[in-house]
């Protein structure tokens, strides 16, 4: 067992490259056995572990700056700089992140999360480094799939301005999530695929590694040019080299020696490179390299977690947006490479011509769905809450400002498990709420959710529709949408009010009114569907009460500012409590250990209630 | 005099190529005589004339859809749709837009106003037309500088995708706003400077202008084939054909038969197409070719305008700059596109090494500042607040998320003149004040400007300071800057208080104040500098008053709202009255005009005082 005895990167400097294969398996097999405990990235993570060997071994962490785009394959990094002993708390609250944290370790350069920001990253990064005279690069890692986003386009653009070079490690395994889509995937793949060019390819690289290059030697230099116009004659030109970074590759990701071999390379050469890798990813492990979309974020199934769940909003948009394209043939469905999670493989097979995926790109998916609307159709962008903060510009200047009927259908909304701080979808509401023109609804359970869908089709402006990650148990019936017109599930002559947005915080709400029931205490809740416009005439009934408004996104400026703003304008006098996540990014964790840190579980919610309809009830005798 | 007598662009389409050239001359003569008046988007709009004569010439519009990007050089198409006897209201309130506008005109498919947007939007509209089976086409014209951005970079990508085609102009003038950088501009200047090349170019399509180009003819597509792999050879590939887009040109862009040869042979083709035109910024009018980013955006300068006028907040800010990076050595200067625009043009010259223009590539900037800052600098991006909003998800995610202490210095915030919708800085202070992290400071005058860039040297989490176009001639002293401390300039015992945010607001309620003075009612003025933090302690004094909240953005979740919550989290008993922007978008116009529209000028401020004040005297007695 050599794994446990890494504390540090440097103490692999000293393997052999049998012991560096060796190493490599336990990491797999380390990663695998947590990964069916804890859930997490484990296909990813199993295609990038050479890489991150390779890194480790041929620079000098934490010295080096290793940014890893995503940071969802950085398992194998974190198991070699001293976090082997708290790998078993992987995602758990309290445990170690699934991805890179500044605060986890010295080793980790960046915090990283959202796809197509390492090598943005990595410019300001070497800009800091060449300031200081330092000797040390940078090292990013991305994947094919993060490269269709426009912020690695706009980095790679800058990249010609460095006065130190950085290294790009492109580690291509044709995915992104999804299967890759568009024709920066289409020009991967054929210079991957070329046996033509690879054969030469292969030939030249072997030359070269057999004699562990030594740059300053014009000989080698030549070969390398040899090379790159081969390349050129057989490719009809590289993208990268416009963009002034010396392309080397393809490489296998999977062979050490190669890895090594070109990482000194690079380490030597005076330009900006990239390093095009190639990997499978769930390598090591057949279920996950069979089905890497199935593997690429992975969720042990606990005994019983299934028993009872009703069906998850994602699978419910699925199939009711295969409805809506049934019944109205303008509707149009949109996603970011996210087909899957967002439920939408069904309807993509039922509806091939009125679907498009446009790769990791919200930004245009948002924008192209503007070109949509003008265009006469009914685009639905189905997209998690916190990618869309990737669109917020499209969102305001294409969608909005023409008041487009493009529906925003937000999964992932609210408190997400597991994944963190970054993938918490804790904003919408509040960056959604001040724009002019749009129109924001949160269903309470699926069977809303559909009901809201079907009364978008006649809506000509811009909405959003947010729901979570997972289901919840609330019961029908839904009652009819009406624009701004929201739903009293528990009536009740008592001056305590609940007023609850979305999904989870009227299961909450409905949990805490029958826990406050059994003390004796009644509370109406209301399901404020239409978090904007807000159901004016229902504020109009607050006169004298005591209201808690509860969300689960942030406070200020949230769907609780909005009912303080419209009872203080309108000169209601009403006590008004806010709960929501206050000042805070979340961290990883179960929803329910979430939702109990930011005091939105029920129990906290019927014992504040308590406390303040106590004090409420003394003050107004 | 052609030009007044063209009702539509069917009117251009009987002209020969004399005429339309006469047409070019007037169009353009119209376009000086009325810039030189208004005020606009001179250079751009000069450089694109025979591009837009050519595109009506050849294609059908509105039922081919035209996109422009930026859409600041859409003058000359504004003229041939039936707008001529509008023109001299360009940019003036209640006049014609300077952009393209849906609700202006049938002939304008889409708003712009934002770079980078038009080839999104015209995959959206390809899309619908395919679906529709449409013969028409979407025709977009983009600038080379608005290349720099990401999201046209991800449009591209999505081109491959499309059933049916679409045409996109790249009109060259090697400008953004500024000099333009980056790869891709380096790449396209050596395309259509490459001597060697352009001459075998030329000579094709000397050959196929001759014929007019039947498509459909094999020996033409030979030919074409042919130019297509001497390029190949001579450059080392083209990117553009690496999305999938065939490429032509460069073409002389002011050469209308040229023009007119390649547009019909792009309307032939199965593929998309990438057309590539070298114009010159401003051409006809020699100033504006001599120094087109002084002609970018013209203003006449009014007489008397500039009497005693104050610093501008650009320039000041220019200024601080340059003694913050003398005195500290840490401090990094970072630009997307805006070195003049910002007023850090003297210092990029005064410290080259610690400046970057990163190009059109808002999100890059951000993303590249929290890598600066992780290699332990201090960098200041200096944005355009309507275009921060391209970097909402860098804002939260890379910069916020880990605490950095990167500094956005958000000029053009609040109400813009002239530009328009598009360029309104009226959403920042809302989708700022909910991220965690976040402290905002709005300072009253330049001076306070320079204090504050003082103080957030020692400052060490981000930070925004928003500050409007232009100056204010609110007087100093600056108090010393303290986190969360504003700055009561007008003390009074009177209950009622003005809580003015930002620079603008300070100024009208200034002015409001002496207004009300005359009227025998007093007024506290608080020049809240800190729109987060608030400044709690001031606030918890304002138990039994009538309290204005006064700011430039938006009204939901603002800066009264903030201050709203506050008082009612804290039981403040207060009457608080929220004065803003009210769910508008807002048009085009004079600083003092859009403050007049929405109600935020000293005169309408000081009526609802008295109003108010008078409601309020009366129901406390």
């Amino acid at each position: 067992m050599l794994l446990k005895d890494i504390k540090q990167p440097q103490d692999i400097k000293h393997l052999d490259i049998d012991e560096l294969y060796s190493l490599a398996k336990e990491i797999r097999q380390k990663i695998l056995n947590t990964v069916m405990e804890t859930g997490g990235h484990l296909a990813s993570s199993l295609g990038a572990v050479e890489i991150i060997l390779a890194m480790h071994y041929c620079f000098d962490c934490p010295n080096d700056k290793f940014v890893f785009d995503v940071g969802h394959q950085c398992y194998a990094h974190k198991l070699l700089t001293g976090r082997y002993e708290q790998f078993d708390t992987l995602r758990q609250f309290g445990g170690m992140a699934g991805f890179p944290k500044i605060n986890e370790s010295v080793y980790d350069a960046a915090n990283t999360g959202h796809s197509s920001t390492s090598i943005s990253l990595a410019c300001g990064l070497s800009r800091a480094l060449w300031q200081e005279n330092s000797p040390n690069l940078t090292v990013s890692v991305i994947g094919d799939g993060a490269l269709t986003g426009g912020l690695a386009y706009e980095a790679l653009n800058d990249c010609i301005n460095l006065k130190k070079k950085q290294i790009i490690i492109l580690n291509d395994n044709s995915m992104s999530i999804s299967e890759n889509v568009g024709s920066t995937a289409k020009y991967l793949l054929k210079l991957h695929t070329s046996n033509y060019y690879n054969r030469i390819k292969a030939k030249a690289f072997n030359i070269v590694r057999g004699f562990r290059i030594d740059n300053t030697d014009p000989a080698m230099r030549f070969l390398y040019k040899a090379k790159n116009s081969v390349k050129y004659f057989l490719q009809g030109g590289m993208p990268f080299e416009q963009f002034g970074i010396r392309y080397f590759g393809p490489i296998d990701g999977h062979d050490l020696e190669d890895l090594i071999n070109v990482l000194e390379v690079a380490k030597k050469e005076n330009e900006s490179c990239i390093i095009h890798v190639v990997t499978k990813k769930g390598y090591g492990f057949k279920e996950a390299e069979d089905d890497p979309a199935k593997y690429h974020g992975y969720s042990p199934s606990k005994p019983n977690s299934n028993a009872n769940s009703s069906v998850s909003f994602s699978d419910g948009f699925g199939e009711s947006m295969k409805n809506l394209a049934s019944s109205n043939n303008k509707v149009y469905a949109v996603t970011a490479a996210m087909r899957e999670g967002t439920g939408l493989l069904s309807y993509s097979e039922m509806f091939p011509q009125r679907f498009c995926d446009v790769g990791i790109a919200e930004g245009h998916a948002t924008t192209m769905c503007a070109g949509l609307a003008l265009g006469g159709y009914k685009p639905y962008f189905a997209v998690y809450s916190s990618f869309l903060q990737r669109a917020y510009d499209n969102l305001i200047h294409d969608v909005c400002l023409q008041d487009l009927p493009v529906t925003f259908c937000i999964d992932r909304a609210g408190i997400v498990p597991n994944d963190g701080e970054t993938h918490q979808g804790i904003y919408d509401v509040n960056f959604m709420r001040l724009i002019p023109n749009m129109t924001i609804i949160a269903p309470k359970n699926v069977e809303e959710l559909d009901a809201a869908l079907k009364w978008s089709l006649d809506f000509k402006h811009p909405l959003a529709i947010r729901y979570p990650k997972g289901s919840v148990k609330t019961a029908s019936p839904v009652m009819p949408i009406e624009i701004g017109k929201w739903d009293v599930i528990k009536k009740s002559n008592s001056p305590l009010v609940l007023l609850a947005a979305g999904a989870v915080m009227v299961e909450q709400a409905l949990m805490a009114s029958e826990m406050l029931k059994e003390k004796g205490i009644f509370a109406e809740v209301v399901n404020c569907r239409f978090i904007k416009p807000l159901d004016n005439d229902y504020l109009n009934t607050l006169e004298g009460k005591l209201v808690f408004t509860l969300e689960d996104n942030q406070l200020a400026g949230g769907f609780g500012s909005g009912v303080l703003e419209y009872c203080s304008d309108n000169n209601i006098p009403v006590k008004i409590i806010r709960l929501a996540i206050n000042e805070q990014f979340l961290t990883h964790g179960s929803t329910k250990e979430l939702l109990k840190l930011t005091e939105l579980d029920a129990e906290s919610i019927a014992d504040k209630c308590e406390k303040l309809f106590k004090e409420f009830k003394e003050s107004n005798l």
